[in-house]
């Protein structure tokens, strides 16, 4: 029997979301929901329908886990918690401050309804975080860094494009080699803001805008650029379409502590993730989310939960002799 | 209160246990337990007493969680079941093909006390483990390569002592670079067992002995080392206390995947250790899983567990407030 899967949001991580249920041979995409009007969106599964997200008033016998894919960081804090009084749900909610509120709501309404609801899934947060955890948890007495990239970052395209005279923009983060080496090596740096990563950006300005100034408005921009060394590269339509249509991402977590008489042994963990395709990666975290969702919920199991609170043998669509025998 | 801890066993490995155990404010070195004469042994932990392995006959009140680090491969199959019959145990079982027995023997003799034990702990069974298990489950179309080292190999640096002539030995497993590479390009190739690690001997001869014929015997090693590209140097027992006194180890798990549409995005994932002090970290792991082990027979678990059946919040000391306000 498959697990029966609701994709609610079809940005490019609801697509991610579709594309890794494909990979999937234990679950079936039963709908992809949209708050626009659903005769518009054509989806990749041939054999799921395309719903309003109205009609998730009534659909918990059709829906075992409600992927919430929602547009933005504003939609999650509102949809995750409300679709958690009806269903199992998964989120990739990244907004750090506001957590423990999330957290606090998504609980509330997901044990009322003896339901499970997981947030903040993905990769950061998700796996670098159970990395990070893992990693403190053994080493105690130990430091952890975290670099980003090189990938496309959403949030700083989308700035640069806010800016007058700037028709399209993707924006680069990149580690700095020499500060990921200076961690690897165990010496415990401490690092600015701008020895961890710099930002290059690529733009197609209108035609006849004024390059030196918007080069002049990234560069200051606070928040976003101005506390990094940038970057930037006007270039073509067709040079941007030919060249930067993907969404790459990755980074690494790198942890190193010390053991020992006189604290004599140095230890470096490091994780790294390199990532053709940032939204499919993510979207095939969700869904082995969505398997340990299901399955701790059949067991008896509800309120909100992040990644720290699920076992790894929850996620494998194998059983506990069959992660044995071939994992262990 | 501490968590109360006893180590029976107390070699490199009983020793990491004792080292992390005085880095982990939430426990306490009660005693180490010894089959020798306890007079003989002195630790590095004043608090804690030096006790005969007959003396668990009777400590259930006095220990929450006992490190089973006995000697051998073929201590712990006896060992683990028989006192994971009286106290929460962890152990770092690592032969591979059996472990469905120790798994079930453990099980029995843990849920009929109303204990927990934890086999297979440390980096690889352990760690490597997880990491495989995380990454197979999110990306499902995928393959994954371990590869080990730089370290020294305790079991092919015994075989060499074994040889006529032959003194003393550090045995080095070297990963071969060219393949870690190929591996993290993404290309999945088949690597055969002379591709994928190289071995490196440091031997002190008796005197006299016929270095030539050492060599030989080396390198044609069935099973250590006929499969293997191996180097031997032969060097002073100066030598070899001054630059092989360490146990480091280490290695990489590396996993590739593919998502999207004719599987056009590939993925890498990698976790990398390098360790300084193979046993310490080893031990370091151990002590974090102890602190699951009682925190689960707390809420009421009991049986057999792998690091696959252990979410990662009970590995830390931290409260869930704390790690999803830190590391999330």
């Amino acid at each position: 029997m498959s697990i029966k899967i609701g994709i609610l949001g079809y940005g490019n991580l609801g697509r991610g979301v579709e594309s890794a249920i494909k990979q999937s041979d234990d679950m079936e995409l039963v709908a992809v929901f949209t708050r626009r009007d659903p005769s518009t969106l054509t989806i990749n599964t041939p054999t799921a329908k395309v719903l309003s997200a109205d009609d998730l008033e009534n659909m918990e016998n059709d829906i075992d886990v409600l992927m919430i894919c929602g547009g933005s960081a504003t939609d999650l804090p509102e949809m995750t918690p409300k679709y958690a009084a009806k269903y199992n749900v998964i989120d990739s909610f990244d907004t750090h401050a506001r957590i423990p509120e999330h957290f606090a709501n998504v609980d509330k309404a997901a044990k009322a309804a003896k339901k499970i609801g997981i947030i903040s899934c993905g990769w950061d947060p998700g796996m670098f975080s159970i990395n990070r955890l893992y990693s403190m948890s053994i080493l105690q007495d130990g430091k952890d860094y975290t670099f980003w990239g090189k990938g496309v970052s959403q949030g700083h395209s989308d700035a640069v494009r806010r800016i007058d005279g700037v028709k399209d923009c993707r924006q680069y983060t990149i580690p700095v080699e020499e500060s990921v080496n200076l961690v690897r090596s165990g010496s415990n740096p401490e690092l600015t803001t701008r020895q961890k990563h710099t930002r290059e950006c690529f733009v197609v300005a209108e035609e006849g805008a004024d390059k030196a100034k918007i080069e002049e408005a990234i560069k200051t921009m606070p928040n976003y650029f101005s506390d990094y060394d940038t970057t930037v590269h006007f270039i073509s339509e067709e040079e941007m379409a030919r060249d930067h249509s993907g969404l790459p991402h990755g980074g690494s977590v790198i942890y190193t502590g010390k053991t020992g008489e006189g604290n004599k042994n140095t230890h470096v963990i490091e994780y790294k993730l390199t990532l053709d395709s940032n939204p499919e990666f993510t979207g095939a975290v969700l869904v082995a989310y969505a398997r340990a969702a299901y399955r701790m919920n059949q067991e008896g199991t509800s309120g909100a939960k992040t990644v720290f609170d699920i076992a790894p043998a929850y996620l494998s669509p194998l059983s506990g002799e069959e992660i044995r025998a071939h994992y262990l």
